[in-house]
């Protein structure tokens, strides 16, 4: 007998950006699998069971709630912001190809939610305005050079890059390797926004130039937009700046 | 008297995945602003009052919105998906960069929604799961080169690419044309997905090959996804397919 698997985005961290489609399958999930911040969100009942791993753990994570959705129960896996981005909806995916059959027999749900770039985005203005890509910092997974590939490549055709997972104990240099590449390509002018825990009480959402960016200013909560040449900042006096890329675009650089 | 001036996402069409924040904005809001289908999803009350535009006029809504509310008024602009994304909230930027002073005093606020990659990757899988762009198709704001340039700069560097506003009365053969473009560096086996409505009553959800993708079964309101090389389709016999993007990826080929 096959069981349900939802894999629920539970947004930046406020309560408030939580979908109502997320809140209720958290109501109706009986087991709960996720990295203990993510589950120390959830208001659960006490007929309802919470098994925490690490955050470096997603695919064993994500096969030991396969395992238990395929024996019949009503399985969740928690993840921070989308589950789609950077995050177990994946390894979920990558659990069910390389696993038993029964696995692929799963009622999977994947609930979207708001990713941090959203979530920062919306606190300074709309620097995601236009064409725009997200790259994930962590060369855990794919190499180094490949990063630094994506980013010539984004911001040479002047896209916005946001960045996921920017720095950690075990990866101190690459964001500060990441703003050197992009020096030699972007102006020192162009807008970078430093956005931490968007929407929770400890947000900081900050805006330097390029230039000026500071990687140690940056910690594994932040989301980094680095705009396009195009990106620019309003200032309005007392009231914090807006940072904006216009819909509109000029034609390449020749 | 300077007023308020909300830019809210009402998500992809489901009432569910509207977060609370944006409810809330809606119930304290005193004229909204917006594209008509999107005012008609509100159930505002008679105290309420909505001004509704066009598709096109996304500038003049905004700045109407903006005159509004610096006379003192609580305005919202509502936008489907996130604001932030190919919407509204980067129209206002421009007006209050453009316009008179009084417009840099009004409290202005951003609060994001469900966009529709998120909507559509989530019902297929996770094609999002790795590095990602997203490139609005529209060639009105943009000349067609530098969307050209950017679909390539994109999947040669290994992004899955979503593609916004990818075909419009007006504009018939551009995504025909993307698909010529991406043909010509990604292979043929490359999984598309077309996702119309995502979570909405009228929802189709399409996979095909990139050499069998046709632009005729794509309109205004849907969402493109092409995969990177690395996305893959789970077969899984009378359960809907998956697409995903894998966590990991190898490095750049030589």
């Amino acid at each position: 007998m096959s069981g349900r698997l939802t894999v629920i985005g539970l947004g930046p961290g406020n309560a408030d950006q939580v979908t109502p489609e997320a809140s209720r399958a958290v109501a109706e999930a009986s087991f709960f699998y996720g990295y203990k911040p993510y589950l120390d969100r959830l208001d659960l009942r006490p007929d309802q069971t919470r098994i925490a791993s690490d955050n470096r753990e997603e695919l064993s994570r994500a096969k030991d709630a396969l395992v238990k959705a395929a024996q019949g129960h009503d399985v969740a896996v928690v993840s921070g912001g989308d589950p789609g981005v950077f995050a177990m909806a994946a390894a979920v995916c990558e659990a069910i190809e390389a696993g038993p059959a029964e696995w692929r027999a799963v009622d999977v749900a994947m609930l979207p939610g708001i990713t941090a770039m959203l979530a920062v985005a919306a606190r300074i203005g709309a620097p995601l305005g236009h064409d725009f890509c997200a790259i994930s910092l962590s060369d855990n997974l794919k190499p180094w050079d490949l990063i630094e590939l994506r980013l010539l490549a984004a911001a040479g055709a002047g896209f916005v890059i946001a960045l996921y997972n920017p720095i950690s104990k075990a990866r101190p240099w690459q964001l500060g390797r990441a703003f050197e590449c992009l020096t030699a390509i972007l102006p020192g002018t162009t807008p970078v926004v430093f956005g931490r825990a968007a929407g929770r009480p400890d947000e900081r959402i900050e805006v330097f130039l390029l230039a000026d960016a500071d990687a140690e200013k940056a910690d594994m909560a932040t989301c980094i937009i680095i705009g396009s040449p195009e990106t620019r900042i309003i200032k309005r006096g007392e009231k914090p700046a807006l940072v904006y890329t216009p819909r509109s675009a000029a034609g390449p650089r020749k």
